[in-house]
Formats: C-alpha cells, structure tokens, sequence
C-alpha cells in the first residue's frame, strides 16, 4: 500500500456516468439543449427540497447571477468571509463592487458575531427615498431601507456566506441579522451539496432539516471535479422564489426575450451546463448518500485514528448539522512537532496528497486595502489547517495509513 | 422525405466522440485536469498554424478573457460590429466600457470604410503623458499614443471584429487601420474556424493562407453545440504571441500564482474547459476539413438549386477567402413574393428549420443611446437574411428539398 499514490480528492465515477454519457453522444445531444439538463434541475431541487434549480457552468457563474439578482452593482460593499476560496468574492469584483471581508467562527464559517457588529456600528439603515439610487435599483431591490456603510457612503447591497468544508454556517443568526439589517443573503453552498440541518428540538422548527443553500435569498452550489459530485465543471443556482430562478435562467442564457428573432432585454451570460456535463451529473447525484456515508466513515476513521496526539484536532462540524463531511480539517499546532506546512511534506513523501487551507483572501494582491473586520480566527486557522485526502474512493485502509503516517510525525 | 424534420445546424458526432468520452470517463479524468485539454489545444493552434491555444468555457468566455488582455476596463468604449450575436459585445459590458456600433459591409462583418471614418472623425490620438490612464494601464498596453474618442474623452483601447456566419472580414484593410490608430484587435472567429485567406497573388504575401483568428492581436474560436465542430458548449483563446497566451491561461484558471498555497495575483475566473469536453473537440477537429467539404457542397447545391429566382440572393464570400461555410444566408428581397420572415414561415410548415439573422444589437434595450456609425447596409440585411438548414449532417437530397420549397414559394 505505502506505494500507491494517495489523492486529495478526486472523482468517483462507478455509477450510470458511461450509460448516462453515452446516451448522450449516441444521441447527439451534447450541448446547452437536451434531457439531462432539465433532469438534473429537477433532481437537485427535490434532493434539497426547493421547486425549482437553474444549472450553469461553475459555482462561479452560479455566485456571479446570484449577485446580479441581487441588485449588487458597480460602486456597491459586499460582506464575504476572508477564509474561502477566492470564487467566491471575485464575482463581487465582476459587479464593479468591492468585499467586505469578515473573520471566521470555530465552524470556519462567517463570524456572526463580527457580522453583527459590522452592521451595527459601520453601517446604518437609511429609507429609500434618502438614497442616491437610480430607478433600475429600485425595481431590483424593492423599496427600502437599505444598509449603507457610513464612512464610505457605498450601499451594501448582499452578503456571501460559505458553508466551508460542508459545515454548516450558522445560518439561524446570520438571517437574523439579514432580516434587521436587509441585505440579500447569497449562500456559497458549493462545498455542501447535501449538508443540513437535523430536526433536533434545539433547532428552531422552521430550520428543521433545511439544507445548505436553501435558507437564504439564493444558493449555489459547485460541480467541480474536486467537490462531492462532479459534472467535470458545473454549478446550480436554488431559490425558494420562483421569479428569481426565472431571471436566473434568463441570465445563464443570454437574456434573450424573443428567442426566434435574437431579441435580448439585458446584458446575460453564457453561463449554460451542457446535456454532456449534466448527463454525468445525474449519475453522480444518484450516489450522494452514499458518498456521504463513506466521507462520515472516513472521518471517523480519521477521528479515531488520530485521537489523543497531542498539537492535532481534528475539527467538527457544528452541533445539529447533518454534514456531507466534503473536507477534512486537521489542525497542527504545537506540542506537534512539526507544522501544518512541515506535515503536508511528511505526507507527501509517502505519495500522499494534502494541503494547506486558503491564503486569506484581504490578505491577497487584488484585495489588499479592503474593508474588513478584526481578523482573530482566521488567521489561526490559516496557518494550522491541513487537508487530509477525502475522495469517496479512499478506503479505510488508506486513512488509517494516512494516520499511521501523521502520528509517526510525532 | 416531406416528413422528415430538417434542423437548422445541429452537432454531427460520427466520429471517435465515443471513443473518446468513454476513456475519460473510465479513468475518471472528466475535469479541468487531463489529457485531452492539452491534446486538442495543441491540434486546434497547429490547425490553425499559432504556437499555442488557450481553451476556455464558451466563446464569450474567451472574448471577455480578450478585451480583458487588450486592458479594457471601466469607462472605455470598444469598438464592434452591430450585426452579430450579442456574445461579442456583452463582454464590453463584462468590463465596464461601452459599445461603439458600426456598420457592416457586403461581408456582413465590419466595414472597414466607416471605422476608418470613425477614428479619424471622431477619435484623436494622444500620448500617453497627456492621457489620465492610471500605472495599471500603462503596463497592460504599453506605452502611447492611445485613440480617444474626441466628444467624450473616452479611451478607445480595443476593437471587436467578428467573421460572421464564416466568411472573412476585410483584416487586411482592419489591420491597416488598426496600426494606424491603435486599437488592439480582438477577432471573434467564433463562427469561422477553418476559414483563411487563399494563396492567390493578389493577396499581401503577410496574409496568404492566414486563418480568421490569428491576424489580430487576439481571437476567439467556439464550440457550441450550432458551430461547425462542438465541445457541447466551449471555446479557444489563440494569439503570436506566446505571453498574452500565458496571461490568458492565468486568467482562465482563477490566477493562482501559487497553486499549493491558494495564493492569487489577479481577478480570475472559472473559464476553464473540460477534460470531457475537449475528448469531444478533439474527435470533432480530425473531422473538420471533411465537414467542411460537406459544407461547401451543400452551399453549391443551393446555390445551383436558388438560381434565377427573382429576388433571392445566396451571399458568397469574399474574394480569395476559403470559407468554412458556417452558416448559409439568403437574401429574400423583391420580387420574391414573401418576405424574409414569411419565408420561415413557409419552411417551418414543411418541417424545415431556418432563422433570422440577430436583431442588430445597437437597437436592442441594454444598448440603446450607444454611439454609432451611419447605419445603411446592417438594417437591410437585417430584413432580407435568412439562414438555411446547413448542419453537416444535412444530405444534398435535404438541400434541394428545401430550395424546392423556397422555389415553390414563387
């Protein structure tokens, strides 16, 4: 065993792909039209309990819509969080906006608390009327009172909250928080396809069972290869409003109006999933409880495995969440006698593949000078967090090497 | 044969499409890592005889990652043509700046006359030191002198021209004003991959046998499912010179300057094409020379089929141009009984599938107010083109079933 190559995360593609792909290429139907699309839709949206999901081509894209119907535009703050992958704040840029960056709680997630603090102290609720907003803004948006950043003037228009890992963010007080302060609540789900809450009396009843992406104004989730299913590259975009996911398509497609005459009544995308793409997906999302029954396994694998080293923490998600446990975080600290960077190279050694979290994204080159809240968390977490490998293919045996090799470290 | 429904262009995959898909699938390379990405990369820049080519999602995705390249950014115009998809001008929008209209010529594409007309009416050229560009700008392009549009005081750093339905746009005389005036050239050869200028002598020795997409600074192929080889929906970025190629795969794939450590130097996007995908256009390009013939003789048979019907003209292209014969276009003028309109209405009812060309994209609402040139040939053609079944898979027998429809509309 200690010869093969072990990888971070990987596909897993032992169901209906090839029938499914097949079809579609016998068919003929590779591209933006074709059944998988509509079936996909379909079935992500039963799967996480909301009428209706639009496909499109990365959790990019999906972030990018997501912003626009929104209302976010040129001149705009968006709060983000700083620990996360850097997709999901450069659609705010792509608007003409700026982020806003906030520090992580133990969950890795949006501190509400900073959230909180934020919105209360640097910004104030001003009513419509007092803005400066043109007419298009306010059809967007409805009428007020909208959130504005008083040293700035800048409206905030949205908030992103990243549902790290497949933790959960804790949702019930950041839309407590949304619901006094108004901005739209955009969820980067794309790393929690399948997490939720449980229906634990702790758990506020209208939370009950709520899946990741289906509890704000929209929810985007990621098909890329190295999530917990994959179309290769891919996203969906949720809502529980209607109107919004119709525009959503509209926007995916090109806003086209008079499809027959090439008519178009905005600026859209071609932000489309193809047949070939979706074909692949609806074979993957048939076997997501399953692959979430192996990543729980793995992780308690790991848990067990790992238990009792003194400097390693293997972290938890959120009480009363029902996880789809995407990524292991593994945090290195001292007496562990070495770094989280010093790790990944003792792993990869024995042809393991790991990896250090994200570089915080207020921290980076295109981001330097933001706004942002007093980083305590994440910088802590930036620099313990090791990834151990997480694919639905890794085995048993294969964790528990990964483990044997980790505590030899010690 | 009479009910036999005839499409307008759909993808034709006889070829090792199969073949190639499954082995991805069955090693589980489906994503934005593979083989097959570099592999048909590599078939499409020697295709079309560049050192290098940079796929990408769509082929708007590669003409915003162009503008991007010629340092378009917030407040510039950029100048395009009117009658085409709306794809090529969206990515105008993408980056803040604004459309500048023109006209088309007997080509369909830009007219090289009324662009000249523009920069030397409209526009000045100033130095760089007496322009307000930033430090950022001037690394993107260089040093002076820039064009600026003389009203509003706008830079007018780039220009889109787009080989429509697969002929050639007059690049000779376009490059001739370009160094003049010093737009940076973006050519959208989305739906002309395959087309070049022949070796006849009176073409300028530079350009003999010269492919659409590789005389600019930067161009554009598509593979959507209606193009004439299809990765079900993606693109390529191809160009001389190898470090625009360079920045174009970064801004591709998130601008990771540091992969390990998530570290990026720019704003990315997700563009990336898929291993999947491109199994698809790599089995799609070793067909491309056949399906071209078949294009060719099937745009003979209409033609031979169409002659001598007062009022109908089957565009050509223009001279000393091997086309790839994208799509067809039939002028439907007077004394033709119906007008163009009428005429797909008689088609649809014989189970035949034609279109309009695009609404022109200077009268359509996100662009209303936008300067123009003087607007005489798009309009026309705008009320006469209709576009004729041309799929690749369309029989000689299918293509004088519908120029016998066409002639019985007389």
């Amino acid at each position: 065993m200690e010869d093969r190559f072990i990888p971070l995360s990987v596909p897993n593609l032992k169901g209906k792909e090839l029938e499914y792909v097949t079809h579609a290429v016998e068919t003929e139907w590779v591209s933006t039209a074709g059944p998988y699309v509509t079936d996909f839709e379909a079935a992500v949206a039963k799967y996480v309990g909301v009428p209706r999901a639009v496909s499109c081509q990365s959790g990019t894209a999906g972030l990018h819509v997501a912003l626009r119907l929104c209302g976010v535009r040129a001149g705009d703050l968006v709060i983000v969080p700083t620990l996360t992958f850097i997709a999901a704040v450069n659609p705010v840029r792509y608007q003409g906006a700026d982020p806003v960056f906030m520090d992580c709680d133990r969950s890795l997630c949006m501190d509400p608390v900073k959230l909180r603090s934020f919105c209360e102290t640097e910004c104030e609720l001003r009513d419509y009327s007092s803005a400066s907003a043109g007419d298009e803004q306010k059809s967007a948006q409805g009428s007020g009172p909208f959130l504005y950043h008083k040293k700035t003037g800048r409206r905030v228009p949205a908030l992103v909250v990243v549902h790290v890992f497949g933790n959960m963010a804790d949702m019930i007080a950041i839309l407590e928080i949304a619901k006094e302060y108004h901005p739209k609540v955009v969820e980067d789900a794309t790393e929690a396809l399948g997490t939720h809450y449980t229906s634990d009396p702790e758990i506020p009843e209208h939370f009950r069972g709520a899946f990741a992406g289906t509890m704000g104004d929209i929810g985007v989730y990621s098909f890329n290869g190295n999530k917990i299913i994959t179309t290769g590259g891919g996203g969906m975009i949720v809502s529980k409003d209607e109107e919004i996911l119709t525009h959503a398509k509209h926007l995916t497609t090109q806003a086209k109006s008079d499809e027959q005459n090439f008519i178009h009544d905005e600026v859209g995308y071609n932000y489309r999933l193809t047949n070939l793409q979706a074909a692949l997906g609806l074979a993957q999302l048939e076997q997501l409880e399953d692959f979430i029954k192996v990543k729980q396994a793995n992780y308690e694998v790991y848990r067990e495995a790992l238990e009792g080293i003194p400097g390693l923490e293997l972290l938890d998600v959120r009480p009363h969440i029902r996880s789809n446990r995407w990524f292991y975080a593994l945090c290195v600290r001292k007496p562990y006698p070495m770094t989280g960077m010093e790790l990944i190279g003792l792993l990869k050694s024995h042809k393991i593949q790991s990896r250090p979290i994200w570089g915080l994204i207020h921290e980076q080159l295109p981001y330097e000078g933001s706004l942002t809240s007093e980083m305590t968390e994440a910088p802590r977490y930036h620099s313990e967090v090791v990834n151990l490998p997480c694919s639905t293919s890794l085995t048993q045996e294969d964790a528990k090497y990964v483990a044997k090799v980790i505590r030899r470290g010690t």
